[in-house]
């Protein structure tokens, strides 16, 4: 097989997600697991979103990346996790067409090229790298006949980015952080699916096009060790939210639903403000919009639009 | 004496003052009695101050108050609050030179005009109304001839603006938040005098003149009834601040208290940002400053200045 020229390959697109109870602080750092639940919405594939070729080859002599055009390195632990577990669950893989047989044992020997595009801009706050861990795992699951339900999948593309554990599901998605040491039950799980409430409209306003001063990772990881509100907010006001959310979803209960996701999402930019030294993911334009959608929803009397 | 023309009047002047552990949220509205301790610097006298004149006459038919040349209602609790205490504590007055002789009885029955300028604006997030009932106080105290320390004088402009009380001394002071419930020992004290820490520099910078969009009192009244995160801050974190400030301030330590004034500056305004709806007290303008500050410090190693 290996002197054989041939090319095998999959393309998947996976969309963005948007936190209404948020991600913030890990509880490890290597195993990307955090210290409270979460919920998302997953935007519809056709607007925020990645797509991801990956190709395999015995003509490819190591694994390769590219992202929106440009090659990056996949040496970083993040992509070396993801890439392991996909492999160690990698399954026989025929194309009887092009004559093409893959043995589960050949995996570890070949090497892929993974070509990834986002359409929208990368690390200014609208998880770019969720979306595209989710759909670098997805993709090569495909590729490599990966016999794991989408929870299992999510395991893994959780290690590449948190909050692309959520990606893996339409909807409306909870990552339930899990308390087992090695990670294994810190998985997404799908509330509701994307027909549940289709009538719901996320309206995404691009305050600012330039990459975040902060990480997400340090940024997080800054809040962990400075911050004295975090824990707090982690231990005893996230479990509560979660439950009143998942209730405003089943429900489709839009007041309760922007209330619990505007509150929650000030308290995430408070405990980015906690932290030593502040971390500032709002600007003056984001305040304004703030501001505005509290006159508008004040005016009205009943809740038309939330952040 | 009703019939005499006479007017007898006192001039104060009184610097505003900048907390450097926060004061952020009432447990009784009505007495101003705070969540939690809350420590200051007064600024020089000569800097941002009020100017207060008092006057009494039998001939004024009403208590009138000015500020900044323009008339305001005294009807407010808070200045009848204030008016009150400092009457009911009243001595007699003599002036010799000018033949006037005011029984402590006659307080009562004798109305005031006040007139008030601050140097610098007015609801802008400089403790205008801090500076300005201390004024108020200290300079109808002296007219009336009223025999009490200054903390006691402190309890009574506290019953005007929150942190007023701690602008009746000079240097750095904490208002102790007290537990009684009638807030008599919620007053201020004073922790070192104006010369201890002499080559302190405060720089005021004016990132905006105009009118907060959110007073400090709806503000902390919002904030205690929505955000989730004051309860802990005012419980948890702020008793220990509090201690590790009064060290780095006894020992002149700037880089412990520079450290604790910015990390408590920034909880507070994450409490702001917690609060439903949220409350933004920074614009870009602080943000910009605010890097800076953390940026040239980190390049210089040691703290060199601090927000």
């Amino acid at each position: 097989m290996a002197t054989e020229k041939w090319v095998f390959m999959v393309t998947a697109q996976t969309p963005t997600n948007i936190a209404v109870i948020k991600y913030w602080g890990k509880r490890d750092e290597v195993r990307i697991l955090p210290v409270n639940d979460s919920i998302s919405v997953t935007l519809d594939p056709d607007h925020l979103c990645t797509v991801t070729t990956v190709a395999v080859s015995p003509a490819f002599d190591r694994d390769r990346m590219w992202l929106n055009g440009k090659e990056i390195s996949l040496s970083g632990s993040r992509y070396q996790n993801c890439l392991r577990e996909i492999r160690g669950r990698a399954g026989d893989v025929e194309d009887m067409e092009k004559g093409i047989k893959i043995r589960k044992k050949d995996w570890e020997k070949l090497n892929l090229h993974i070509a990834s595009h986002n359409n929208f801009p990368t690390a200014a706050g609208l998880a770019s790298s969720a979306a595209g861990f989710a759909c670098l795992v997805f993709s090569l699951a495909k590729l490599m006949n990966v016999d794991e339900d989408p929870s299992h999948l999510s395991a893994i593309a959780r290690q590449g980015s948190g909050s692309a554990c959520r990606s893996l599901f339409g909807g409306f998605v909870k990552w339930t952080m899990g308390s087992k040491e090695d990670g294994s039950d810190s998985v997404a799980v799908q509330l509701a699916d994307e027909k549940h409430w289709d009538d719901l409209v996320i309206i995404i306003a691009v305050v600012s096009s330039r990459q975040k001063e902060t990480s997400s990772t340090s940024g997080m990881r800054e809040s962990v060790e400075t911050s004295l509100l975090l824990q707090h907010r982690a231990k005893e006001v996230v479990p509560k939210r979660i439950l009143q959310m998942e209730e405003a979803i089943k429900n489709r209960d839009f007041a309760s639903f922007t209330q619990l996701t505007c509150t929650d999402s000030n308290q995430f930019h408070a405990v980015c403000l906690d932290t030593s030294p502040p971390i500032f993911y709002m600007n003056d334009t984001s305040h304004r919009i703030i501001s505005l959608v509290e006159k508008w929803n004040r005016s009205e009397g009943t809740p038309q639009v939330k952040f």
